[in-house]
Formats: structure tokens, C-alpha cells, sequence
């Protein structure tokens, strides 16, 4: 059971602990369906003022329990501080559309299931608050659900730590990062910490060996620590650790040797994050904006959520329209080029399809990504397809086919925040769309 | 001298009333001038971190410190929660440009001076942090200081009762309102209340009669409450008293009678703002973007910080952009007309223009705009020109000159939040800038 704490603080920290990570937050329980918990359906903040019983708060952590966590990741600005990333002042390109009507009908078998599934019933079963299908860069499919819309921001949660990597594998390409380079040499100030004498590639690459753990049934893992110095709001009277997430970075201490194994850690998009600035001179909201965002049509400023100096939060707080998402990951389908410009380098994306280390990576023991590695803070699948993709908590996802020339991106709001909770079927489905567009493309 | 309270919430507190009111936040006192105090040459939350005495915080107070201030106007969202003002997802409408060079040398006489002062000079004497003024629609002239730029959105202060009290007359006009009704029939919550027997229309014209002092010198003056039940972060332990906007004005009792005296009190702007939630199942933000926003051709969205349960501070909440808010400005100029479409009645533009109780106004002694009035929340000065304004404390305006054709937004952080500290140089400057474009139109 999901259980909240009755202190602001301590339930601040645990959404900042559950955004910041992949492992569940939830354990063995039974949640309301998708159509039971829809957040339209359900009212929440409808009225003025809504029903005591359908006000979502930071203050006492209502809003990331579910099913009120549906409405939450659709309305993040709303309960803490945020940065923007401006799309710019011209004009959106609107993305080019070729609806197709046999998608919904298409079905799969899910992993370790006896009877298949259409892709329609896949949608509630992952609690989809949004999808859309690019085919060549064409909208083929989109849908919205619950509270979300075009005109929404969603949280991406750590697909947030894709975005930031692929700025870190761009700075790397133009010479400006070294990525064989200790991170003590960006900065001085992790000296003491088990960044030191990691390289930047394998802060990238998540194969750091640190003490940092995110189980959250331990009142004492570190994941509380990072998250109640991230949080931007008052901290508790008693409270005296960390009060930024730079301050928390300091702190980490290690466990093991860097390079050996591949452990999925936020806290390293936090340090590369920080190089980012650092070298740069602007934060990853801003290098965003002036990079990419600016540069893809995009159609709605996006988002990250900050620590109390304005630090956005590079492990999981970026958030933005679907579309917009959508934009980005066909950019990345195509070598980094997009409306004439290159955008990413080639060079880049190359990089992040090779993929990385397979036996450092096969270590973690990720039964649904097996043959998987992990690049640039990409999920790099290995499969016939060369398939990669961003992964975020309760369901978040940008899935790029190469082979199919297919780009879904997908916001969800699953009970469970573990991806390995919706990968059985998430998987399947996206394999057999990818499929059907090789065998009928239209 | 400006004092800073040690605890958080009391800080927040005191921004809060500081955002809610024309009064000032501050006595007499001398101040850094405008170059010596500018935003972006103090780097305020520069680097990463920031040197220590250049970072800006919420839970400190330190952010609405002058001249803190400064960098914080144009970074709200950064130190609180909002919500999205949405522009929609089509393209913007470019602003059509005429420059002007001629009035940076514009003279004039500040009101009570025995020198002359140029334009040029008025903007640094008024601390402006950007200015736009559109003659028959095109934009003659443009400037930003400091940290804004054409890409980010300010503080509007009190201009936001000017959008709002706009709003109230359109659904006044359309029906959806009656102003003669009171205001316990929209709201039976405010029965207790000093607004249940006001009229919408007394609320309208600030003319109730409320026990409610903006006098930031008493500790126990009743816009502390206020700006304590908005805050939309943890309240300290000890703290009791309502949790919303909504909750405190129902606690707001009488004083006077209600249609005598013009009384600018910034619950009013809220009531109006919860009256509008009620009969149209959209809060302040939502109904701004789907009537006016999104039919502007705004280049950037807008957004409103929010109390805890989401609710938009209707007083004083609104940030936008420079440029957009000229659309708006232009739109009213234009009779309530642009783009080709009809987007506000010109019946409200004409009762705006013929303004309100004179009498009443009268009783309320500014100095400086004798011979005015107060209607649907917008000041009007009844002078030759027929201009009326939109006011915000620190020095944000849209002035409307329509025998010049004439539409100034400024955006300022003069460090007395009293526009009576900056209308000796305003007024005089706006008016010689309408003589001007009439005598040159160019």
C-alpha cells in the first residue's frame, strides 16, 4: 500500500523521490482500472471552490496518491515552482497527419499472458493519459484521455534523463565536454564525493558505482535525502541536510568501482545536469530551449521543475505538450535533422543507436530488456528493429523504431511507478504497431 | 526601511499583500537608482550554484527584497506555483512595426520638478523593466531592461483587476451577469460576509465598504490574512486561519456603507474572481485564455500563481508578456475588436470609457488623478484625451490614450510599490508622448 506521511516536508519528499526514479513507489496492491480512476471523470479541482473531498494540495502530499496522481502529472506547475523552456515567439509547424484507422483493432499477445490484447484495450490497461504515433513523421494515431489535452503539459518524469543525455552526448560531439574526462575536473566541489573519479561517460552511461539507494520502504535510503534537498519549498523546522540539489550531489558517497556495472541512478542526470551548466553557462531548461526547442516547431513552451535556487531538476522534471515530445523524438529518428536543420549531430544519435555496454547493463538484471544496454541516458533495446527509447516512471515513454520509421511517445499515469509494471504489455503492443507498419505501410 | 520577517511564511506573507495592492510596500527611503540596482548586472541567480549573495529564495523572503525584486518580477513561476493562461497552438499574429526615433528625446515636466526630463530619462527614473507603445496599432517603440527580454513574461501586479474586472463586464453584457444583483446570490458562502449585500456592480467599481486595511505598517492589519491564506505553500505550525482565497473572504466584515466612496481594496478583484468561477465553471485563467488569449494571436502563454487548492489570485496574480499585453491593450483601444473578430463587446469598452462615480472617487484623495473615476476595475482619468489606465504596483500600466491612438505597456520594478511615487514622472511623460503622436503622426 501506498502510505503518505503526514508532514508536508516528508510528502514533498517522496513525490521528489517517486519522480526521480524508476523503481515502484507502490508495492503489491489493486488499483481502481483506468476508466474507475479517469481524473476527468472523477472531478478533481472541478468547482469553485471543488469538494473538500476533490481538492488535490501539495501541502498535505494528496496529490501524488492514487488515482489523484492522474490529475497531478497533468498539472505539476500548479503545486510547486517551474522554469519555462521557450519554444521561441515565431511560429509553430504543424506536424504533418495521415490518420490510419487499423491501429486500434491491431492486437498482441502480452508477456506471460494466455490471450491477446487489442492495442484500444492496451491503452487503458497502461492508464494512458496520451499517446500519438508518428509513421515517417506523419501523425498516424493520437489520443487523449482523463484531464490531458493538446493544449497540456504532461509530466516525462526521467524520459527527462534522454533529453538531458542527448544535450550531454551533443556538448561531447562539439568538443566542448570531454567525456573521458573525471567529473572533478567540471567540478571542483564533488571532489569528495564518488563523482570524482568517474568519468563523465560513465555518469552518461550510469555505470557509476555509487552508494545511493532508491528504496523507498527504507526511511534511511539516500533517495529521501536527494529529494527533500530538491524539494523548493520550506523545509521542516528540524531539517538541516541539503538544501539544493547541487548540495545533496556533494554528499553521494560510493559503492563499488565506476565502469563495472550499469545502475540506474538519477542522481547521475543531476551531475550531468550540472557539467551542463557549468560549461555552458546555462541550465539544462535553458540550453534546451535555445537548442532543440526553438528549433522543432514546437507548439507549447515546456517545463522542468526546480530546487529552491532555481536549479531544474535534470532527473525527471521536465514537462511538455505530447506533441512537442513527439517533435523531439522524430528529430532523433531522423539522424537529428528536422525541418531542414540538423539539430543533434548525426554523430549523436549514431552513438546512442550502438547502444552500450551490454554485459555491464545485462548486470542489473532487467528481465523485460534482456540483450538491452543503456547510452546517453538512452534505453537502447538491441532488438531486430534497433528500437530505443526514454523510459519514466508510471508509464512515460518515447519509442523510437528505426526500422519501422515509427515514433510513439506515450504519458500515463500507471498506479505503479516501475516501468517493469507495464512493460508486459507496453512492450508487445508497441512491437506489434511497429510490425504492421513494416508489413502495411498505406 | 523595508523590513524581512524570519520566517517563511510571514515572508511570503508580506509579498503576497505587496502583489495585492496599490499601496506602498515600503516608507520613505532612498534606493539604489536603476543602473546601480539593474537585475542583470547584479547577476542574481547566475552560475551554478550562484555566489550565496546571489541567490534569490522563496522561503527566505529574500525574493521580493529591492533590489532582489528586480530579478524576481520577471520570475515568478520560479519561486511559486502557477497556472497556464494558454495561447492556444496556432501561430501568433505579429505586432506591425513603425520605430520611432523621435521620442527618446521627448521632454516633458515631471509633476512638481522645475527641470524638464527627457523619455529617455523617465524610463531609468521610473526603473522600468520594458515599455511598448503601439500608435494605431503598430508598435513606434520598444524597449527592454535588466532581465526581461521579449521572451519572458512579467508581473503584472494589479493590472491583473483591470483583465479581470474586463471580464466581469463582458459577462455582464452578455447576460451571464446581472450587476445589479448581489453578491450573496452568486456566492451564498460570502452570507457572513461584508460582500453579501454589496452589489456585483459596487464589487465592479471598488465602492463596497469593507473593513480591510492594506496597512502593511500593523501587524495586525487585515491584508496579512489575506496574503497568508493565499500562500499556496506550508503555513507554519501555529498558523489556523483560512487555507484559500475563498476561505478568508468569507471572513471579510463591514465597514461603511456599501456605493458611498471608491475604496480600492483588492478582495473586491477576488470576489469578482470567485463570482466568475461560479457562473461559468471556469476559473479567472481558464476563461482568459479561451475568451481573449487564444483569440489575440499572443505569442506567448500566460500564466496566474495560484493558492493551494489552485485557485488564480485574481488581485494581482496575472504574468505575461510585454508584446501580448499590448494586444490586449489594443484590443480595448480598438473597442473591444481586433483580428477581425468582436472579442469584447463595445458596450464594455464604452462604459469602461465613461467610467464610474466621480463623487465616490473623489473621496479617495489621489492627488494625482483628480477629476477620475474607477469602472469594471479600470482608472480613468476623464481628461481631454479620454485615456484610462490599468495600474500595478513597483510601476506596471497599460495606458490607453484614444484620441492619440495611443496603447503603452510598462513593466517596472521601481522600488516603492505606490504608483504615487512614480506618476510625478508618468503621467507627464505619457501625456506628452499622446501630444506627440497627434501633433506628428508621422
Amino acid at each position: 500500500m501506498l502510505k503518505f506521511f503526514s508532514k508536508p516536508a516528508r510528502a514533498s519528499a517522496f513525490l521528489l523521490s517517486c519522480l526521480a526514479s524508476s523503481i515502484a513507489c507502490a508495492a503489491d496492491t489493486t488499483y481502481p482500472d483506468a476508466a474507475a480512476s479517469d481524473p476527468a471523470k472523477m472531478g478533481w479541482m472541478v468547482g469553485s471552490p471543488p469538494p473538500p473531498d476533490r481538492i488535490i494540495r501539495f501541502a498535505d502530499g494528496s496529490y501524488f496518491k492514487f488515482p489523484a496522481m492522474r490529475w497531478s502529472v497533468s498539472n505539476f506547475r500548479q503545486l510547486m515552482p517551474t522554469t519555462n523552456v521557450s519554444r521561441g515567439l515565431g511560429a509553430p509547424v504543424p506536424l504533418n497527419r495521415a490518420l490510419r484507422k487499423d491501429i486500434d483493432a491491431l492486437t498482441f499477445t502480452p508477456t506471460g499472458a494466455s490471450k491477446p490484447m487489442t492495442w484500444e484495450q492496451s491503452l487503458a490497461a497502461n492508464y494512458t493519459d496520451g499517446i500519438v504515433v508518428l509513421h515517417r513523421g506523419k501523425v498516424v494515431y493520437e489520443r487523449y484521455f482523463g484531464v490531458l489535452n493538446p493544449q497540456k503539459q504532461h509530466a516525462a518524469m526521467s524520459v527527462t534523463k534522454s533529453v538531458v543525455g542527448t544535450m550531454g552526448a551533443m556538448l561531447v560531439a562539439d568538443g566542448t565536454l570531454d567525456a573521458n574526462k573525471k567529473i572533478v575536473d567540471y567540478i571542483p566541489e564533488l571532489a569528495k564525493s564518488a563523482f570524482a573519479n568517474a568519468t563523465l561517460r560513465q555518469v552518461l552511461d550510469m555505470t557509476t558505482g555509487l552508494k545511493f539507494s532508491e528504496d523507498y520502504a527504507d526511511p534511511n535510503a539516500e533517495v529521501w535525502q536527494h529529494a527533500m534537498a530538491g524539494n523548493p519549498l520550506p523545509k521542516l523546522a528540524d531539517y538541516t541536510g541539503p538544501q539544493t540539489y547541487m548540495e545533496y550531489l556533494q554528499t553521494v558517497q560510493p559503492s563499488g568501482e565506476h565502469g563495472k556495472a550499469f545502475a540506474y541512478k538519477t542522481v547521475n542526470s543531476d551531475v550531468l545536469g550540472w557539467v551542463i551548466a557549468r560549461v555552458t553557462g546555462r541550465n539544462v531548461a535553458q540550453l534546451l530551449s535555445e537548442r532543440i526547442w526553438q528549433r522543432v516547431g514546437a507548439e507549447q513552451d515546456a517545463y522542468f521543475t526546480v530546487d529552491s535556487i532555481g536549479t531544474p531538476f535534470a532527473g525527471g522534471g521536465l514537462n511538455a505538450g505530447l506533441r512537442d515530445l513527439a517533435r523531439f523524438g522524430e528529430m532523433i529518428r531522423n539522424d537529428g535533422k528536422y525541418l531542414g536543420q540538423q539539430i543533434v549531430p548525426k554523430a549523436v544519435v549514431d552513438d546512442i543507436r550502438a547502444g552500450g555496454d551490454k554485459q555491464a547493463f545485462a548486470q542489473a538484471g532487467y528481465d523485460q530488456l534482456k540483450g538491452g544496454s543503456y547510452r546517453n541516458m538512452w534505453w537502447v533495446t538491441h532488438n531486430p528493429d534497433g528500437a530505443f527509447m526514454a523510459r519514466g516512471v508510471y508509464g512515460q515513454r518515447i519509442y523510437i523504431d528505426p526500422k519501422a520509421e515509427m515514433v510513439i511517445v506515450r504519458f500515463a499515469s500507471n498506479p505503479i511507478a516501475s516501468n517493469s509494471a507495464n512493460d508486459p504489455v507496453t512492450i508487445p503492443a508497441f512491437e506489434a504497431l511497429a510490425k504492421q507498419l513494416i508489413t502495411h505501410p498505406q
